[in-house]
């Protein structure tokens, strides 16, 4: 892993965050996962568009060059030898005296982490859990990736010991909402079909590839509420990240989606995307 | 301020977290905010318990020094000359490589810090607004106090621009729950009456004295759904949490509560608690 904090390279194994520092005491802070290849990092401009949102919101500061920093750390960890890598940006609001009302001044702390990945393989079937829990599509933070994530490593976790890879989350009304750290697409009727942002879901950057990879290829697509009882008519079910891309979920509990297997629109869209990732980032 | 480190007394001004902290990542951990008066810790075995829950809830392990460590460490600040003090102890899951899944072993981070606070004075009349937000009764972590604090730190901060000194908020079903860091109480008829764990409140360490001094006082006591019109019944409502103690409101926006200052039975109770903890923790 190569590690920059506030723009400077440092070995991730050293202690150097301030105890006092708003991400570490109250999640006070943004993040963004993203994919690179080749040291590029795949739609770079969403990703930031997305924290520089979330930071208008919270009043925390970003340094202009922060575009910069990170696509030329990017690049720095593909000479160094990362072909496929995720990039974990965290902002904060920084260091600051005990409460919870922000300082009138903050000095936001900046930590960028490049880990190696290996190459985008076959997609692995997700076989996924319901959450016993619910998103809260009435959170001021509702749309906005914060630091906040206790509820989905909770879910992820308990998932995993009833024996799934993921959990899905239905918001607080019983729409299908989203997976712990994934949006959720499903292919019902003739259309492609994915939560509306009104049901507490984070407007993810590969969510809006996919709408636009799905009407490319003359797919009707729509965001919408999606009541709980309606998964039952999904032909095909996927989850999309940065990271996992696109997955097809074949199974929730016991219940197979479709076939039990990849579906052929799931297909067509990974190969599309794999096709403009090629595009944007270099074969 | 003081600070300890998973046991070792620091520096609070150096930087010694690791960037890998799921604390700082995910806000994977949880805490307690404390008062210790002449280097006792009020109601320690309460605030230990509910951290105890937390971490069963999300698997995270308690050495079994905490107690006693904490409590040296009370001392410690008290031998330093600091009589009235809060203590703000996190703990997290601790340092690990990317991804939401906990890691299979994980090393906790015990962080331990304690600041002077001035003498107890004559609670300042709050103003608050209503949260434009809700609190998730349904969650997962609804009732431990994890790190996922940007909800309330961005209601705070929206409530101070609007002139208010806190927030509250209702749950996603329309009942009053609590203010940003604290727990609500609203004396409607002859009855104290407090939002149910159910609607997404913490169970206060504040709250439960309250509730049983009350008691104490003869006064009728009641935990249960509060539907928002039935806010304007009430002839005081007070918030308490363990540093601001209990602490009068007097004014939601525009509408004055009952008189417009601190009631009889919010008095009465400030009283009887400012007693209850000579008691406890010395004169």
């Amino acid at each position: 892993m190569m590690f920059w904090l506030n723009g400077v390279e440092r070995s991730v194994d050293d202690p150097q965050l301030s105890p006092l520092d708003r991400g570490f005491t109250l999640a006070d802070g943004l993040f963004e996962t993203m994919r690179a290849t080749n040291g590029v990092i795949f739609r770079l401009d969403a990703h930031l568009d997305r924290l520089c949102i979330g930071a208008r919101i919270l009043g925390i500061p970003i340094p202009p060059t922060l575009r910069d920093h990170v696509a030329a750390s990017a690049r720095a960890a593909f000479a160094a030898g990362y072909v496929h890598a995720s990039v974990r940006l965290t902002v904060t609001r920084g260091p600051a005296p005990p409460g919870l009302a922000p300082p009138p001044h903050s000095a936001p702390t900046i930590a960028l982490a490049i880990s190696p990945l290996s190459p985008p393989q076959s997609p692995r079937p997700i076989v996924a859990a319901m959450a016993s829990a619910r998103r809260n599509e009435y959170a001021l933070t509702s749309g906005i990736k914060t630091l906040s994530y206790t509820e989905s490593v909770l879910a992820l976790a308990q998932a995993k010991l009833a024996g799934a890879d993921d959990a899905i989350f239905l918001d607080t009304s019983g729409h299908i909402a989203d997976a712990t750290a994934s949006n959720l697409f499903a292919f019902i009727g003739d259309t492609l079909v994915t939560p509306a942002l009104s049901c507490g879901v984070l407007p993810g950057i590969t969510r809006a590839v996919v709408l636009d990879l799905a009407q490319t290829l003359g797919v009707n697509t729509s965001e919408r509420e999606i009541p709980e009882a309606e998964i039952a008519l999904a032909t095909e079910i996927f989850l999309t990240s940065s990271i996992r891309e696109i997955a097809p979920v074949v199974r929730i509990s016991t219940t197979a989606i479709g076939s039990g297997r990849c579906g052929p629109l799931t297909q067509k869209l990974i190969d599309a995307y794999a096709a403009l990732v090629r595009e944007e980032c270099g074969a």
